[in-house]
């Protein structure tokens, strides 16, 4: 079976485990702290970064989440993520990007940082100004969001695809560390209490990284 | 015809550039500063960077260069460069990140802050600890990208591929920046000077951004 390395705020980790779970593809948790940089985390990936995807039996080892997605788009048709016309597939990989880079630097890295490294490794205090530039961030981030549903049913277009996926693992981690404001942004919490009501979304929802916890409508499907 | 929105040491503008010119497809490069956030820049792209593909008759515009990248493997047979099996192109596929994510973030990036960008917007003199930092981390990239070439004839296998461009972009940037000492790395030198004698390469290395000069091995062929 696939061991899955990660660590229940890694939003890329959540973003696989969104696929493989909508793909139907078993796997078990393997806790992983990245930061450590540990010589046999780095001997799977020189990278140093969750999510990593490591069969002992088959000895296949597959690193980077965007890799491994399209991995599994590749190899599994059940329930398709990167689907439709040249353009279409294009538009999605846009998107993922998107939020797995801009989202992820303005908004979920710095939450990580002050919220959950501070608190876990270096034994600081956050600094309030960053925590307030983050969630300044995460607004702008959800107006496009806000606007992407105007216009489409879901956010790549006509069905739900990979963009949805990483959208929702980054928007949840940034929740559960309490940088996002919902005040004004009925369009992405209406997606968004859709997609938590989902069955690959609800293990997440109920797990807690160590001592730090989330608001209490974080895991709540009507907020 | 394509409209490929870039500066001139944008290393994912180079990776594209690259795909394109070994695939053959035709393109016209516009200048542009992504730093300067305008608004006709961000209305092509909400994320604000560079790479942007526009074909203006067609009314088609592509952002992201991984996922450019792939909309052309997707629409253009020729010299395939995410190709094999599922497993090697995940392979190629988390080179690609390697480079795009890891070794832009710890040598390129602060390269191009320290030694463009202090010195065309914010009118600073670099900071010298920083560009050691760069250059020590650069070292370590490239004591791996040799690793790679001892064991296989290109960097993700047994043909040149998607992760060879990508390398190749993110070195070729911090080559021009004077960020690689290449003492003790014969065989990344080896394998870069092959491609640097590619016609794909060619224009990239006789390019100049503004008053930044390169050092002076940095186009030749044989150093």
């Amino acid at each position: 079976m696939w061991r899955l390395h990660q660590f229940p705020l890694c939003p890329f980790s959540r973003k696989l485990r969104l696929l493989m779970g909508e793909k139907g593809i078993p796997f078990e948790l393997w806790r992983e702290n990245p930061w450590e940089g540990t010589e046999d985390f780095l001997a799977l990936n020189p990278a140093g970064r969750t999510p990593v995807l490591h069969d002992p039996d088959k000895r296949v080892t597959l690193c980077d989440s965007q890799a491994i997605c399209e991995y599994f788009e590749e190899t599994v048709e059940r329930s398709p993520m990167i689907n439709g016309t040249a353009t279409g597939r294009a538009e999605i990989r846009r998107l993922v990007a998107l939020f797995d880079e801009n989202f992820y630097f303005d908004v979920t890295a710095p939450l990580l940082h002050e919220r959950m490294k501070k608190r876990l490794v270096l034994r600081q205090p956050p600094d309030s100004k960053a925590l307030r530039e983050a969630m300044k961030m995460a607004h702008g981030h959800l107006d496009y969001i806000d606007w992407l549903i105007d216009n489409r049913p879901w956010l790549a277009g006509s069905t739900m695809s990979l963009a949805d996926l990483a959208a929702a693992a980054q928007i949840s981690v940034a929740d559960y560390l309490g940088g996002i404001d919902w005040k004004g942004h009925e369009q992405t919490l209406g997606w968004y209490s859709v997609f938590k009501s989902r069955p690959s979304f609800r293990p997440l929802l109920t797990e807690r990284m160590e001592v730090i916890q989330p608001p209490k409508h974080y895991s709540e499907i009507d907020i």
